[in-house]
């Protein structure tokens, strides 16, 4: 059973990523494929391809359809989706991602991370401020004080270190991309269905 | 029912082009669509966003990653791929744009559009050869001198700037696109079931 397994890399900065995280879990559940949440950050990536923010805001026209795609996608899914207009985009998302990873891949850290998109993309939140990362923690019965410290430790931040490495080592080089056993490396929120069936298929 | 019409833009030396030109027709009769078959340029296009090349090209984990996307998504819809060596790629696309427009777009123009593209990712020829062009014409049983001599005269080159000048105004960044009657604009052979289910919907 253990290769029945999909890594799924995501960058809580990404719009793509909220359409993965919130539909991965029940499409994974109907394959019998099991998912593991692997946060990670884009902006290294982007940097080495000479790029100094994300290529929607670089390439205008790229940016504004896809905000129409976006759209049109969350109303197909049926999520809510609002354009956020508060904060500067792409927004910091190094903090959501070490508190992701002090969250076990068993339910929680999954649970955390729909949340933080749900805040970024439906509620129009700062996810780099401490205070919208506490009141996701304590909505979930958390402790927000613990984890945010242990969000900075020097474990952790090797923890999402590592997970870049090996995001770049797979070829991966956008988000959401999805990673299989067998070496597949499929990219963006279109392939989610593909790439399960690949998992469940080989 | 002139409403239930969709503009399918295409490149000829895009990958994911060939994909949905070998699909639309089918798709687009199960829903009742007409397809405006659209040739246009990209290279201007990326131009104007500081590229002098295909992205793919200029973002090598991007190009690789596409030619595996290909296969799969090729072996996954049963039609035939080869990754061309023959030819340095993007292959020039211009001359066979010229002479699609010279086709009627009730059938000749689909049929030879197809046509290039099988060469193009099938059997590695070189699409901005004559002879290439002359041999898909023949096979169609249609007039090839005739219709080579007509690709360059100013109309036919006005018609392929028309083209562009429409795609640009109509956002269109890459190819394949489809645009809908009602100024919807969707990017990518993904987006050709919801494109097609849009036009048949609204």
């Amino acid at each position: 059973m253990e290769k029945h397994t999909l890594d799924f890399w995501y960058e809580f900065a990404s719009t793509y990523s909220y359409l993965a995280a919130e539909r991965i879990e029940p499409l994974a559940r109907k394959k019998g494929v099991t998912v593991n949440w692997r946060p990670f950050l884009l902006g290294p990536i982007f940097h080495a391809q000479g790029w100094n923010s994300s290529p929607f805001k670089i390439y205008k026209v790229k940016g504004d359809y896809m905000w129409r795609d976006m759209e049109r996608l969350a109303e197909r899914y049926g999520l809510p989706f609002r354009i956020p207009v508060a904060n500067e985009l792409p927004q910091h998302s190094v903090l959501a991602a070490r508190v992701a990873l002090c969250l076990p891949d068993d339910g929680p850290r999954a649970d955390f991370s729909r949340r933080v998109y749900r805040a970024e993309w439906t509620a129009d939140k700062c996810i780099s401020d401490p205070e919208v990362i506490t009141a996701i923690l304590e909505e979930m019965g958390l402790e927000a004080p613990a984890l945010l410290d242990r969000a900075t430790t020097p474990d952790i931040k090797q923890a999402l270190k590592d997970n870049m490495d090996e995001a770049i080592a797979k070829g991966v080089f956008g988000a959401p991309s999805f990673t299989t056993p067998d070496g597949e490396l499929f990219w963006g929120d279109d392939r989610l269905e593909q790439a399960l069936e690949w998992v469940a298929n080989h």
